[in-house]
């Protein structure tokens, strides 16, 4: 995923070099802005004070806003996750969830995450980049379920996807749409139906 | 739910005269503004200027932006939801999310209620009344694991708020996080999924 300022993307021209400190810079910049001030109030401006990059070679490179958070979403989505192996399907999707709950938790990754999440919804190419991340979180997650057939846990043909989601969702929809708190218990119990689901065949590919 | 421009909420000084009137014209102007501009353009001029009402009324009763969602949502809380009753807890969780779904779906109902998801994600005030909606929302729906239970579909003692986030969780998580598309049988895997786990006794109350 590319930001629309640049379509090899910001900073490929010298990786190691000037372009690739530069990147880093402004990414590090855009990070911090948004765990500040969220998506609203992310600006050219302040990410160019902070990160000691002039002005304009922001504006040229990103474009805006919606460029540094979809530059700053191709990193993350390029990171990888601590994917658990706890031995067991119900372990590693407990330790799914949770880990899910306790990002957005941090004071530190949560306030960036959920300014990911709110640009997306006023956003296009934001959205673009959010959903690229969220397709290599789904791929990454897959080995869960991959490795829950082996052991005879869950039906062979099971959409590992829909598992990842399922153990997740109940998390995000208290986070962002009902507004209620998430425990550990939430968490565990939406892992926990995930895998009920799974093992009923829910998840079944046509 | 009230608005913090008012602690009597705008316009229940005289039901049925004009200050209800006032209101249920700004209410419609409020809607008719997020459908067209989402929450980022929702502005008390624009409100006033669509609905008649002069700004500084508008102003003065509603405080702004936040006031104005909070205000329309409280109202959305209100309304009855058309609770599905097919006869099967099966028929009917499905139903539920089909109606989450194709809600947001609808060229008029979809881009308001993204509105109000977008606002309490940027406002205190717009997410209280967000999450007091999804409470009515989840007691509303409660009914459904109620004849669940008499009909020996779901085991007594399950929770029945849990059951119904589980079904539409998957559809908000589609739409609002990781910005995948929402087709009829994947709101139909999510009500499934929630059934199963009910029935493995996932959401039954400690």
């Amino acid at each position: 995923m590319t930001s629309s300022a640049s379509p090899t993307g910001p900073g490929t021209v010298r990786p190691g070099g000037r372009t690739a400190r530069t990147r880093a810079a402004v990414r590090a910049a855009t990070l911090a802005e948004l765990a500040e001030r969220g998506f609203a109030g992310l600006t050219v401006e302040n990410v160019a004070a902070r990160s000691g990059v002039h002005k304009t070679t922001v504006y040229r490179r990103w474009g805006g806003a919606e460029g540094l958070v979809a530059d700053a979403l191709e990193l993350a989505a390029t990171e990888p996750w601590p994917i658990p192996d706890t031995g067991s399907a119900r372990g590693d999707l407990r330790a799914l969830a949770q880990l899910v709950r306790t990002g957005f938790a941090d004071p530190e990754q949560g306030p960036v995450a959920t300014a990911f999440i709110a640009a997306a919804l006023q956003n296009a190419d934001a959205a673009r980049s959010l959903a690229a991340f969220f397709t290599s979180r789904h791929e990454q997650s897959a080995v869960i379920v991959a490795r829950a057939v082996e052991r005879g846990e869950i039906p062979a043909g099971t959409d590992a996807a829909e598992v990842v989601r399922a153990a997740v969702a109940p998390v995000y929809y208290r986070l962002f749409v009902s507004g209620e708190p998430v425990d550990e218990a939430a968490a565990d119990r939406a892992a926990d139906a995930a895998l009920a689901a799974a093992r009923a065949g829910v998840y079944l590919t046509p």
